[in-house]
């Protein structure tokens, strides 16, 4: 059982942002997120893009924001589950709650935090009767862990970002790569389009367009899927991988199972004070909540765990009185021991 | 007569943020602030020193967080009236407002943001008679234009950051600079009091401590002011400048007595929609609202101003339906001709 004071479901730049919130209060926080890195949509979708309306940044790559927001929780010490999806929710008699994943990783925390975005990507699958067998068994539709390709065969399916970036990528991992698309043409970043090309065209991917994957084949395991190319005979192809890659669509999944009112797919919360769900205890910031004027902007989502976890802390110490320190004046006191501050003025004689 | 869409009061960072969110709905913002430069207090009295609570910054100097706003801004063509407090308003038939500021410049808009932080920043002044005579002809409490003192005697009073910073600039600029202090110990940054020792001990500052200033000579310009050095006979030192640097301290001033709903030195909003005050049309953001659970913190105005803004444009475009766009995707289009966007995804065969 994983222990901690705000459990944060989402690790998104909204989740990431209280964590230092948190931290300023004393509050530790746990994080759960279906995606194997922190950083949401702007780690695993458009990190490579800018993102303008971040306030004080003329412009951001998303990726290299989640990476200033990671060093800057860095001194609170979170922790995460990755790769894990928050399934169920059970509140104990003493207010306090257990957060259990699809892969049945239990959490406890008196305060949840659901900082979901538009919800937990989920891969788009093709249709193929057999997908379901080979899941985790050689099919795979969000790369975690290139490693696990290392001298293996894989064949990509797919024609956007993701399959040509991972294809560039394992070309220099994988014993083989086949990349396999239902068009010729393939939508990404032009640099990216080009160095496929040029990867073909030395012979370090294998492109096969336009066509489609089938049917695979294997027993306990992937061994090899079955190819159509327009106009042509079926084929098969050995490969120990096979990664289709048509992208993520966002879902609230079993979020919305767990009783909280729900308007328009996201989750109603009291914006008149705390941004608390009807279940007190459970919050909901940033792109999963909704209120009147709600926009969901990631700017929002910071002002928004930031009330959250004054919330939070009266709930967890409710006889305590805090006590706001500007942290230009009062610094940040890591839990790791660090501490930052602004260099003191010194008191001296002029003789 | 300056004519707007939203006339903002007051140039910190919540203000000059709104001046973006208003730009990516095309409409357009002119600033009015007392202090003499953009900024607010992240400018004029911590330039120097770390904010930790940014999101995104895991530090960032107070005056680099207003110059990125100020480039971030720069599409937007923002217009400024500096160095002048709002000082009345008047509501119009249309319901638009006129405000005027303590120098009579009129400013004319459907929309006013009150984004005053704290209240406009009056320097704190020596309890001396003649100084209201010497104002703006000889005294000044706020350094606006250096070149002003170039070549002239200056006398500064004050022991700390500012009276060192200046002494420390001006020792370049004017003829003669003497510093005077009630006490011998200064107190600012180590830095600062090493450099005014080291331009006092090269003759460069002349450092009279501890002493007061107590009396102003001159006719219709200052030309001299009367010292008190402990135990010591008074004497004058001719000068042609005096520069009280006292400190500054925000009063919320002639806004005050403007209709608005004030509560604990803050103005009442609206928080469960758009942060408008008691009267529409005027809304308050940043530092100098108030509302249940409201939090003095930069990234909460940023919120508050975005929100805001969208209340804006509905007021000033009744039936016109804004859609919002991610800056990620729909880009930055300036005033200025600019337009930011992210690389467009390209279509390409590979073959």
């Amino acid at each position: 059982m994983i222990t901690t004071d705000i459990l944060i479901i989402g690790a998104g730049p909204t989740g990431l942002f209280t964590v230092f919130e948190a931290g300023l209060l004393k509050l530790k926080c746990h994080l759960i997120d279906a995606l194997p890195i922190p950083g949401g949509q702007c780690a695993e979708i458009y990190p490579k893009k800018p993102i303008y309306d971040i306030p004080g940044f003329p412009d951001v790559l998303a990726g290299d924001l989640v990476d200033n927001l990671m060093k800057q929780i860095e001194p609170f010490e979170p922790t995460f589950t990755l790769g894990e999806r928050a399934e169920t929710i059970t509140k104990l008699e003493d207010g306090s709650f257990i957060v259990t994943t699809n892969k049945g990783t239990k959490h406890h925390a008196p305060i949840v935090a659901i900082a979901g975005g538009l919800g937990s990507f989920e891969p788009r699958k093709p249709q193929l009767e057999e997908l379901s067998k080979f899941e985790d068994k050689g099919v795979e539709y969000i790369i975690k862990d290139p490693e696990i390709y290392r001298d293996k065969r894989v064949v990509i399916a797919g024609g956007g970002d993701s399959a040509l970036d991972w294809s560039i990528f394992l070309a220099d991992v994988a014993s083989e790569v086949t990349l396999i698309h239902r068009r010729n043409e393939f939508r990404g970043a032009l640099d990216s389009v080009e160095k496929v090309q040029e990867l073909k065209n030395l012979g370090k991917i294998n492109l096969i367009t336009p066509a489609e994957v089938k049917g695979i084949l294997g027993e306990d395991h992937v061994t090899g899927v079955a190819i159509e190319k327009k106009g042509e005979d079926p084929f098969i192809v050995d490969t120990d991988h096979f990664i289709p890659l048509f992208g993520l669509s966002p879902k609230l999944g079993p979020i919305g199972d767990w009783g909280l009112e729900i308007e328009k797919n996201a989750i109603k919360v009291d914006n008149t004070l705390d941004y608390q769900t009807n279940i007190p205890g459970i919050y909901a910031i940033g792109d999963v909540n909704t209120y009147p004027g709600k926009l969901k902007l990631i700017l929002c989502g910071f002002h928004e765990a930031t009330l959250m976890c004054q919330s939070a802390y009266k709930r967890i110490f409710p006889d305590k009185k805090y006590v706001m320190k500007y942290t230009t004046v009062g610094g940040v006191e890591g839990f790791d021991g660090t501490k930052k501050q602004a260099p003191k003025a010194i008191v001296k004689a002029i003789v």
